[in-house]
Protein backbone atom coordinates (compact mmCIF):
# COMPACT_ATOMS: atom_id res chain seq x y z
CA UNK A 1 0.00 0.00 0.00
CA UNK A 2 1.31 3.50 -1.11
CA UNK A 3 0.17 6.81 -0.66
CA UNK A 4 0.75 9.73 -3.22
CA UNK A 5 -0.64 13.42 -3.14
CA UNK A 6 0.02 16.62 -5.45
CA UNK A 7 -0.48 20.20 -4.55
CA UNK A 8 -2.62 21.45 -7.67
CA UNK A 9 -2.20 25.48 -8.43
CA UNK A 10 -5.59 27.08 -9.63
CA UNK A 11 -5.31 30.73 -11.00
CA UNK A 12 -9.47 31.84 -10.96
CA UNK A 13 -10.85 34.43 -13.36
CA UNK A 14 -14.85 35.37 -12.28
CA UNK A 15 -16.33 35.59 -8.99
CA UNK A 16 -17.96 32.39 -8.63
CA UNK A 17 -16.46 29.46 -11.77
CA UNK A 18 -17.00 26.03 -11.75
CA UNK A 19 -14.06 24.48 -12.92
CA UNK A 20 -13.72 20.72 -14.17
CA UNK A 21 -10.52 19.01 -12.41
CA UNK A 22 -11.52 15.20 -13.66
CA UNK A 23 -8.71 15.43 -16.51
CA UNK A 24 -6.36 16.88 -13.41
CA UNK A 25 -7.41 14.13 -11.60
CA UNK A 26 -6.51 11.34 -13.88
CA UNK A 27 -3.60 12.49 -14.18
CA UNK A 28 -2.40 12.82 -11.03
CA UNK A 29 -3.71 9.10 -10.34
CA UNK A 30 -1.23 8.07 -13.53
CA UNK A 31 1.73 9.63 -12.50
CA UNK A 32 1.25 8.03 -8.25
CA UNK A 33 1.09 4.82 -10.33
CA UNK A 34 -1.52 3.27 -7.70
CA UNK A 35 -3.75 1.37 -9.77
CA UNK A 36 -6.49 0.23 -6.87
CA UNK A 37 -7.73 2.25 -3.95
CA UNK A 38 -8.80 5.48 -3.16
CA UNK A 39 -8.26 9.18 -3.96
CA UNK A 40 -9.38 11.92 -2.39
CA UNK A 41 -9.16 15.74 -3.35
CA UNK A 42 -9.61 18.81 -0.90
CA UNK A 43 -9.87 21.92 -1.18
CA UNK A 44 -7.61 23.91 0.71
CA UNK A 45 -10.13 27.22 0.97
CA UNK A 46 -12.98 28.33 2.84
CA UNK A 47 -15.03 29.56 0.01
CA UNK A 48 -14.44 27.02 -2.19
CA UNK A 49 -16.05 23.85 -2.96
CA UNK A 50 -16.13 20.49 -4.55
CA UNK A 51 -18.89 18.36 -6.37
CA UNK A 52 -19.55 15.65 -8.79
CA UNK A 53 -21.56 15.92 -11.18
CA UNK A 54 -22.29 16.65 -15.04
CA UNK A 55 -20.54 18.51 -17.17
CA UNK A 56 -23.05 20.12 -19.24
CA UNK A 57 -22.50 24.14 -19.74
CA UNK A 58 -26.56 24.88 -19.05
CA UNK A 59 -26.45 22.76 -16.04
CA UNK A 60 -23.38 24.46 -14.56
CA UNK A 61 -25.12 27.88 -14.97
CA UNK A 62 -27.62 26.52 -13.30
CA UNK A 63 -25.49 25.79 -10.09
CA UNK A 64 -23.91 28.95 -10.09
CA UNK A 65 -27.71 31.03 -10.40
CA UNK A 66 -28.60 28.37 -7.65
CA UNK A 67 -26.24 28.62 -5.04
CA UNK A 68 -26.57 32.42 -5.61
CA UNK A 69 -30.22 32.25 -4.93
CA UNK A 70 -29.87 29.81 -1.71
CA UNK A 71 -27.28 32.24 0.46
CA UNK A 72 -28.17 35.32 -0.76
CA UNK A 73 -25.95 38.05 -0.71
CA UNK A 74 -28.03 41.21 0.26
CA UNK A 75 -28.79 40.56 4.06
CA UNK A 76 -27.07 41.20 6.92
CA UNK A 77 -23.88 38.79 8.35
CA UNK A 78 -22.34 39.10 11.49
CA UNK A 79 -19.14 38.07 9.53
CA UNK A 80 -19.15 41.46 7.50
CA UNK A 81 -18.32 43.13 11.10
CA UNK A 82 -15.26 41.43 11.03
CA UNK A 83 -11.65 42.73 10.23
CA UNK A 84 -8.48 40.69 9.08
CA UNK A 85 -5.34 41.39 10.69
CA UNK A 86 -4.48 43.57 7.31
CA UNK A 87 -7.52 45.70 7.84
CA UNK A 88 -9.75 43.98 4.83
CA UNK A 89 -13.28 43.37 6.00
CA UNK A 90 -14.87 40.23 5.69
CA UNK A 91 -17.62 40.20 3.32
CA UNK A 92 -18.11 37.11 2.03
CA UNK A 93 -20.14 35.02 4.69
CA UNK A 94 -22.31 33.73 1.94
CA UNK A 95 -19.15 32.36 0.21
CA UNK A 96 -18.39 30.59 3.20
CA UNK A 97 -22.25 29.31 3.81
CA UNK A 98 -22.44 28.10 -0.30
CA UNK A 99 -18.67 26.47 0.57
CA UNK A 100 -20.13 24.30 3.68
CA UNK A 101 -23.19 23.03 1.58
CA UNK A 102 -20.70 22.03 -1.08
CA UNK A 103 -18.20 20.36 1.44
CA UNK A 104 -14.52 20.76 0.66
CA UNK A 105 -13.50 17.06 0.02
CA UNK A 106 -14.72 14.41 -2.57
CA UNK A 107 -13.56 10.94 -2.44
CA UNK A 108 -13.90 8.08 -4.94
CA UNK A 109 -12.82 4.72 -5.49
CA UNK A 110 -10.32 3.91 -7.93
CA UNK A 111 -9.60 0.24 -9.87
CA UNK A 112 -7.32 -1.10 -12.45
CA UNK A 113 -6.03 2.23 -12.38
CA UNK A 114 -8.71 3.93 -13.33
CA UNK A 115 -11.37 6.76 -11.09
CA UNK A 116 -15.15 4.41 -10.81
CA UNK A 117 -16.49 7.38 -12.34
CA UNK A 118 -19.98 6.67 -13.40
CA UNK A 119 -20.31 7.91 -18.01
CA UNK A 120 -21.53 11.39 -17.13
CA UNK A 121 -20.27 12.52 -13.40
CA UNK A 122 -17.52 14.93 -13.71
CA UNK A 123 -15.55 16.42 -10.58
CA UNK A 124 -15.85 19.97 -10.15
CA UNK A 125 -13.78 22.79 -8.05
CA UNK A 126 -16.64 25.43 -7.32
CA UNK A 127 -14.42 29.02 -6.71
CA UNK A 128 -17.23 30.57 -4.48
CA UNK A 129 -15.27 34.34 -3.61
CA UNK A 130 -12.91 34.60 -6.58
CA UNK A 131 -10.82 35.78 -8.87
CA UNK A 132 -8.17 33.98 -6.46
CA UNK A 133 -4.99 32.22 -6.43
CA UNK A 134 -6.42 28.50 -4.61
CA UNK A 135 -4.69 25.56 -4.08
CA UNK A 136 -6.06 22.02 -4.27
CA UNK A 137 -4.54 18.19 -2.61
CA UNK A 138 -5.05 15.10 -4.82
CA UNK A 139 -4.36 12.15 -2.83
CA UNK A 140 -4.14 8.77 -3.87
CA UNK A 141 -4.11 6.02 -1.14
CA UNK A 142 -3.65 1.81 -2.85
CA UNK A 143 -1.57 -0.80 -4.34
CA UNK B 1 -4.10 -4.20 3.77
CA UNK B 2 -6.45 -5.03 1.12
CA UNK B 3 -8.96 -3.04 -1.08
CA UNK B 4 -12.27 -4.94 -2.12
CA UNK B 5 -15.25 -3.74 -4.02
CA UNK B 6 -18.70 -4.29 -5.21
CA UNK B 7 -20.96 -3.39 -7.59
CA UNK B 8 -24.51 -3.17 -6.63
CA UNK B 9 -27.77 -2.95 -8.96
CA UNK B 10 -30.53 -0.86 -8.01
CA UNK B 11 -33.73 -0.37 -9.55
CA UNK B 12 -35.74 2.21 -8.16
CA UNK B 13 -39.66 2.49 -8.71
CA UNK B 14 -40.72 6.08 -8.42
CA UNK B 15 -39.30 9.58 -9.16
CA UNK B 16 -37.80 10.38 -5.44
CA UNK B 17 -37.15 7.46 -3.97
CA UNK B 18 -35.25 6.75 -0.23
CA UNK B 19 -33.78 2.88 -0.48
CA UNK B 20 -31.75 1.85 2.93
CA UNK B 21 -28.84 0.58 1.96
CA UNK B 22 -27.20 -0.78 5.27
CA UNK B 23 -27.54 -4.45 5.35
CA UNK B 24 -26.19 -4.32 1.83
CA UNK B 25 -22.99 -2.51 2.94
CA UNK B 26 -22.84 -4.91 5.94
CA UNK B 27 -23.28 -7.95 4.01
CA UNK B 28 -20.81 -6.40 1.42
CA UNK B 29 -17.65 -5.76 4.61
CA UNK B 30 -18.75 -9.42 5.50
CA UNK B 31 -17.85 -10.50 2.39
CA UNK B 32 -14.49 -9.14 1.92
CA UNK B 33 -13.17 -9.83 5.22
CA UNK B 34 -11.68 -7.11 6.13
CA UNK B 35 -12.28 -6.43 9.88
CA UNK B 36 -10.44 -2.87 10.25
CA UNK B 37 -10.61 0.19 8.07
CA UNK B 38 -12.74 2.11 5.66
CA UNK B 39 -15.83 1.82 3.58
CA UNK B 40 -16.62 4.36 0.95
CA UNK B 41 -20.03 3.98 -0.75
CA UNK B 42 -20.06 5.69 -3.92
CA UNK B 43 -22.77 6.16 -6.68
CA UNK B 44 -22.17 6.16 -10.23
CA UNK B 45 -24.98 8.97 -11.24
CA UNK B 46 -25.77 12.50 -11.27
CA UNK B 47 -29.18 12.49 -10.16
CA UNK B 48 -28.96 10.51 -7.09
CA UNK B 49 -27.24 11.27 -3.59
CA UNK B 50 -26.26 9.28 -0.85
CA UNK B 51 -26.90 10.38 2.95
CA UNK B 52 -26.47 9.18 6.28
CA UNK B 53 -29.42 9.45 8.62
CA UNK B 54 -32.37 7.99 10.55
CA UNK B 55 -34.96 5.18 9.57
CA UNK B 56 -38.08 6.47 10.13
CA UNK B 57 -40.66 6.86 7.77
CA UNK B 58 -42.08 10.01 8.78
CA UNK B 59 -38.95 11.47 8.37
CA UNK B 60 -38.39 9.88 4.89
CA UNK B 61 -41.20 11.53 4.11
CA UNK B 62 -39.75 14.89 5.00
CA UNK B 63 -36.41 14.19 3.43
CA UNK B 64 -38.51 14.35 -0.08
CA UNK B 65 -40.20 17.27 0.79
CA UNK B 66 -37.75 19.26 1.88
CA UNK B 67 -35.74 18.18 -1.20
CA UNK B 68 -38.63 18.84 -3.75
CA UNK B 69 -38.81 22.56 -1.65
CA UNK B 70 -35.76 23.57 -1.34
CA UNK B 71 -34.85 22.89 -5.08
CA UNK B 72 -38.78 23.65 -6.80
CA UNK B 73 -38.67 22.43 -10.17
CA UNK B 74 -41.24 24.63 -11.42
CA UNK B 75 -38.97 27.55 -12.93
CA UNK B 76 -36.43 28.06 -16.08
CA UNK B 77 -33.28 26.14 -15.83
CA UNK B 78 -30.24 26.48 -18.50
CA UNK B 79 -30.17 22.78 -18.38
CA UNK B 80 -33.75 22.18 -19.87
CA UNK B 81 -32.53 23.58 -23.37
CA UNK B 82 -30.05 21.13 -23.55
CA UNK B 83 -30.37 18.09 -26.05
CA UNK B 84 -28.43 14.75 -25.72
CA UNK B 85 -27.45 13.21 -28.71
CA UNK B 86 -30.28 11.11 -28.40
CA UNK B 87 -32.63 13.73 -29.07
CA UNK B 88 -33.90 13.69 -24.79
CA UNK B 89 -34.07 16.74 -23.46
CA UNK B 90 -32.60 17.36 -20.28
CA UNK B 91 -35.37 18.46 -18.06
CA UNK B 92 -33.96 17.53 -14.52
CA UNK B 93 -31.88 20.33 -13.61
CA UNK B 94 -33.35 20.12 -10.21
CA UNK B 95 -32.71 16.80 -9.92
CA UNK B 96 -28.90 17.54 -10.43
CA UNK B 97 -29.22 20.45 -7.86
CA UNK B 98 -30.54 18.24 -5.53
CA UNK B 99 -27.67 15.45 -6.06
CA UNK B 100 -25.00 17.99 -5.47
CA UNK B 101 -26.79 19.32 -2.08
CA UNK B 102 -26.58 15.37 -0.78
CA UNK B 103 -23.12 14.08 -2.74
CA UNK B 104 -22.26 11.33 -3.88
CA UNK B 105 -20.80 9.28 -1.81
CA UNK B 106 -20.38 8.51 2.28
CA UNK B 107 -17.27 7.24 4.28
CA UNK B 108 -17.51 5.32 7.17
CA UNK B 109 -14.74 3.84 9.29
CA UNK B 110 -14.55 0.13 9.98
CA UNK B 111 -13.92 -2.06 13.31
CA UNK B 112 -13.61 -5.08 14.30
CA UNK B 113 -15.70 -6.29 11.17
CA UNK B 114 -18.59 -3.25 12.13
CA UNK B 115 -19.19 -0.29 10.44
CA UNK B 116 -19.51 2.56 12.89
CA UNK B 117 -22.58 3.46 12.72
CA UNK B 118 -24.08 5.03 15.63
CA UNK B 119 -27.52 3.32 17.51
CA UNK B 120 -29.77 5.40 14.96
CA UNK B 121 -27.87 5.81 11.67
CA UNK B 122 -29.00 4.42 8.44
CA UNK B 123 -27.20 4.58 5.54
CA UNK B 124 -29.50 6.16 2.35
CA UNK B 125 -29.22 6.11 -1.13
CA UNK B 126 -31.29 8.75 -2.87
CA UNK B 127 -33.11 8.71 -6.30
CA UNK B 128 -34.09 11.94 -7.43
CA UNK B 129 -35.03 11.56 -11.01
CA UNK B 130 -35.99 8.17 -11.25
CA UNK B 131 -37.41 5.37 -12.01
CA UNK B 132 -34.27 4.30 -13.53
CA UNK B 133 -31.43 1.61 -13.24
CA UNK B 134 -28.62 2.46 -10.84
CA UNK B 135 -25.40 1.50 -9.87
CA UNK B 136 -22.70 1.92 -6.70
CA UNK B 137 -19.78 1.17 -5.46
CA UNK B 138 -19.24 -0.01 -2.12
CA UNK B 139 -15.27 -0.32 -1.41
CA UNK B 140 -13.72 -1.37 1.68
CA UNK B 141 -9.98 -0.73 2.10
CA UNK B 142 -8.24 -2.30 5.73
CA UNK B 143 -7.06 -5.46 7.14
CA UNK C 1 0.25 0.56 6.68
CA UNK C 2 -1.73 1.06 10.21
CA UNK C 3 -5.46 1.70 11.56
CA UNK C 4 -5.87 3.72 14.37
CA UNK C 5 -8.92 5.50 16.25
CA UNK C 6 -10.25 7.00 18.83
CA UNK C 7 -13.63 7.91 20.38
CA UNK C 8 -14.10 11.22 21.21
CA UNK C 9 -17.20 12.37 24.02
CA UNK C 10 -18.57 15.86 23.39
CA UNK C 11 -21.17 17.09 25.98
CA UNK C 12 -23.06 20.02 23.78
CA UNK C 13 -24.28 22.80 25.93
CA UNK C 14 -26.94 24.39 23.79
CA UNK C 15 -29.54 23.87 21.20
CA UNK C 16 -27.30 24.65 18.26
CA UNK C 17 -23.62 25.34 18.55
CA UNK C 18 -20.40 24.58 16.77
CA UNK C 19 -17.76 22.76 18.43
CA UNK C 20 -14.22 23.98 17.09
CA UNK C 21 -12.46 19.78 16.43
CA UNK C 22 -9.22 20.58 15.11
CA UNK C 23 -6.71 20.84 17.86
CA UNK C 24 -8.64 17.40 18.99
CA UNK C 25 -7.99 16.05 15.38
CA UNK C 26 -4.48 17.42 15.89
CA UNK C 27 -4.16 15.04 19.10
CA UNK C 28 -5.37 12.52 17.55
CA UNK C 29 -2.85 12.10 14.80
CA UNK C 30 -0.31 12.87 16.78
CA UNK C 31 -1.28 9.45 19.05
CA UNK C 32 -1.67 7.36 16.23
CA UNK C 33 1.98 8.02 15.48
CA UNK C 34 0.74 7.65 11.83
CA UNK C 35 2.44 10.93 9.36
CA UNK C 36 1.22 10.17 6.21
CA UNK C 37 -2.69 9.29 5.11
CA UNK C 38 -6.15 10.29 5.71
CA UNK C 39 -8.03 11.53 8.47
CA UNK C 40 -11.94 10.70 8.83
CA UNK C 41 -14.21 12.34 11.66
CA UNK C 42 -17.48 10.37 11.79
CA UNK C 43 -20.39 11.71 14.07
CA UNK C 44 -22.44 8.74 15.31
CA UNK C 45 -25.48 10.92 15.46
CA UNK C 46 -28.53 12.11 13.01
CA UNK C 47 -28.89 15.35 14.53
CA UNK C 48 -25.15 16.78 14.28
CA UNK C 49 -23.05 17.49 11.35
CA UNK C 50 -19.52 17.79 10.09
CA UNK C 51 -18.04 20.74 8.21
CA UNK C 52 -14.78 22.21 7.79
CA UNK C 53 -14.69 26.30 7.34
CA UNK C 54 -13.09 29.30 9.35
CA UNK C 55 -13.25 30.44 12.89
CA UNK C 56 -14.34 33.55 13.05
CA UNK C 57 -17.04 34.06 15.47
CA UNK C 58 -19.22 36.35 13.57
CA UNK C 59 -18.98 33.91 10.66
CA UNK C 60 -20.11 31.13 13.41
CA UNK C 61 -23.28 32.73 14.25
CA UNK C 62 -24.02 33.24 10.73
CA UNK C 63 -23.81 29.78 9.99
CA UNK C 64 -26.73 28.72 13.28
CA UNK C 65 -28.98 31.29 11.82
CA UNK C 66 -28.18 30.03 7.77
CA UNK C 67 -29.14 26.67 9.28
CA UNK C 68 -31.96 27.97 11.34
CA UNK C 69 -33.47 29.80 8.17
CA UNK C 70 -32.89 26.85 5.27
CA UNK C 71 -34.75 24.66 7.55
CA UNK C 72 -37.32 25.76 9.33
CA UNK C 73 -39.05 25.30 12.67
CA UNK C 74 -42.62 26.18 12.40
CA UNK C 75 -44.52 24.04 10.17
CA UNK C 76 -45.80 20.57 9.85
CA UNK C 77 -43.15 17.36 9.60
CA UNK C 78 -44.39 13.97 9.64
CA UNK C 79 -41.48 12.70 11.72
CA UNK C 80 -43.39 15.06 13.95
CA UNK C 81 -45.71 12.45 14.90
CA UNK C 82 -43.69 9.51 15.24
CA UNK C 83 -43.32 8.41 19.20
CA UNK C 84 -40.15 6.03 20.44
CA UNK C 85 -40.66 3.47 21.98
CA UNK C 86 -40.01 5.13 25.19
CA UNK C 87 -43.17 7.74 24.14
CA UNK C 88 -41.11 10.57 24.12
CA UNK C 89 -42.34 12.38 20.55
CA UNK C 90 -40.01 13.10 17.48
CA UNK C 91 -39.93 16.86 17.23
CA UNK C 92 -36.57 17.36 15.44
CA UNK C 93 -37.02 16.52 11.55
CA UNK C 94 -35.29 20.20 11.17
CA UNK C 95 -32.98 18.67 13.14
CA UNK C 96 -32.22 15.72 10.96
CA UNK C 97 -32.25 17.75 7.89
CA UNK C 98 -29.55 20.40 8.91
CA UNK C 99 -27.47 17.19 9.30
CA UNK C 100 -28.34 15.80 5.93
CA UNK C 101 -27.08 19.40 4.66
CA UNK C 102 -23.88 19.63 6.46
CA UNK C 103 -22.89 15.39 6.29
CA UNK C 104 -21.89 12.98 8.83
CA UNK C 105 -18.11 12.89 7.96
CA UNK C 106 -15.42 14.51 6.82
CA UNK C 107 -11.91 13.08 5.28
CA UNK C 108 -8.97 15.18 5.24
CA UNK C 109 -5.25 14.25 3.84
CA UNK C 110 -2.34 13.58 6.12
CA UNK C 111 1.31 14.44 5.52
CA UNK C 112 4.67 14.77 7.61
CA UNK C 113 2.18 14.09 10.49
CA UNK C 114 0.05 17.30 9.79
CA UNK C 115 -3.46 17.21 8.65
CA UNK C 116 -2.84 19.29 5.50
CA UNK C 117 -5.48 21.98 6.24
CA UNK C 118 -5.05 25.09 4.54
CA UNK C 119 -4.28 28.43 6.86
CA UNK C 120 -7.92 29.27 7.29
CA UNK C 121 -9.62 25.88 7.45
CA UNK C 122 -10.66 24.17 10.76
CA UNK C 123 -13.10 21.02 11.46
CA UNK C 124 -16.43 21.57 12.78
CA UNK C 125 -18.87 19.57 14.90
CA UNK C 126 -21.76 21.09 15.00
CA UNK C 127 -25.00 20.09 17.56
CA UNK C 128 -28.22 20.54 15.85
CA UNK C 129 -30.63 19.46 18.45
CA UNK C 130 -28.49 19.87 22.07
CA UNK C 131 -28.04 19.65 24.99
CA UNK C 132 -26.71 16.23 24.89
CA UNK C 133 -24.17 14.01 25.15
CA UNK C 134 -22.41 12.69 21.36
CA UNK C 135 -19.85 10.44 20.38
CA UNK C 136 -17.30 11.09 17.45
CA UNK C 137 -14.85 8.52 15.79
CA UNK C 138 -11.75 10.02 14.60
CA UNK C 139 -10.18 7.91 12.43
CA UNK C 140 -6.37 7.36 10.98
CA UNK C 141 -5.41 5.59 8.31
CA UNK C 142 -1.59 5.20 6.88
CA UNK C 143 2.38 4.90 7.62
Amino acid sequence: MRIWFKTIDIITNTKTEIIDLTETVKKVVKESNIKNGIVNVFTKHTTTGLCINEHEEGLLKDIVNYLQEIVPEDREYYHHHFFYKDGRAAVNAWAHLRSILLGAFVTIPLSNGEIMLGSRQRIFFIELDGPLSRQLIIQVIGD
